[in-house]
């Protein structure tokens, strides 16, 4: 059965995937990002992956970053993930924060209230934007991934939505020794994030050769 | 200058040091306590300092552990880390969850709202009842710890207090891959304590030898 998948996925100690704030020029809101994602940009499969960096570690957290990238047919991501804009599209012109060649490779489904065309992107990439719902997304990832697994990219909050309906198979999560005191929970106890996820899932760590803890979350059978 | 210091605290991943549901058969919740505590119980400063269980890692635990136990010369505890007694003193039966002879072998004050006699114990412990508030408590845990540290002990609630007011000045938390889903939290946004965290100390990591992240802070100076 193809599964649904999180993978390198940053949060700190204190539970948030983001900082407060997100702009143009902070996808991930005031936060320390060369600290939150440093460890993937350390790896050669990091550096391999965005083309940019000088990474050349091939360890436990290179590991960990090329599993994120095997197996993987579809992605989906929620609409902050693809970009600053809210509201009604104005245009087509946001097209993600990854240039005209972004690293997906494969369909790509963000989650929105509002309906746009499908938008092509070089090296194979195109973004589909879904108005009906986590289900509809899956549904649609599950096809276009064709046997292969679906990605889910985030951000915190469409995450927590997937592990609330029990639809995320497997969540790796590296924990980085970072206070950020304010901004996108993963672990939220006011909705029922964190109660689903101790009711359904196991949980180990593996540690890194940098500074953080990779902890890999398993849905129990 | 002597120091208010918090060691070995269990955690779980999602933030919690204690289940829901504290009652006398379960002084931490409904929690999988060999899970959350088991790390300590492995080592032999563990085995020690507790007189019981077959630890005998002698690794990074161990000394996380130890770390907890030098230069301590008074504690301060939370009232439900005292016991599960709510309200005001029925009488003076309840003293603590450790037997005539505590393992803190020094003066020892918790936080209350009700007045009550100290309780010296055998071996040198003296339960001293503080009920005017967490900055007394502190001053008098100086005084009778005369030139050594302060430790305080739990639980979640009085650790939040004393950070919330920049108190402590170096903690220990031992993270576990264990989900609890709710019950009592360090990190909590509501109370500001995780901003007065993120504001005001550094943070790193440590693995063990058992499944834990040993996660160190300290204020900044």
């Amino acid at each position: 059965m193809p599964k649904l998948r999180v993978h390198t996925m940053s949060i700190s100690l204190d539970g948030f995937a983001a900082g407060p704030d997100q702009t143009l020029e902070q996808p991930f809101g005031r936060v320390d990002e060369d600290r939150l994602h440093g460890w993937m940009f350390g790896t050669a499969g990091g550096r391999e992956a965005f083309g940019t960096g000088t990474g050349d570690t091939t360890g436990v957290d290179d590991e960990m970053f090329r599993a994120g990238t095997e197996g993987i047919g579809a992605w989906i991501l929620g609409r902050n993930m693809f970009g600053p804009v809210r509201g009604p599209w104005p245009d087509d012109s946001w097209k993600g924060w990854w240039g005209d060649e972004p690293s997906y490779h494969c369909d790509v489904f963000v989650l929105t209230h509002h309906a746009r065309d499908p938008q092509p992107m070089e090296g194979g990439t195109t973004f589909h934007f879904v108005t009906d719902g986590i289900g509809s997304a899956l549904e649609q990832a599950f096809a276009a991934a064709d046997g292969k697994d679906v990605r889910l990219g985030g951000g915190a909050d469409v995450v927590r939505q997937y592990l609330r309906a029990g639809l995320v198979d497997e969540m790796h999560l590296a924990v980085v020794p970072l206070l950020l005191g304010a901004g996108e929970r993963i672990f939220d106890d006011a909705d029922g994030t964190t109660e689903a996820l101790a009711a359904a899932y196991d949980c180990r760590f593996r540690q890194g050769e940098s500074e953080v803890t990779h902890a890999l979350f398993t849905k129990r059978a």
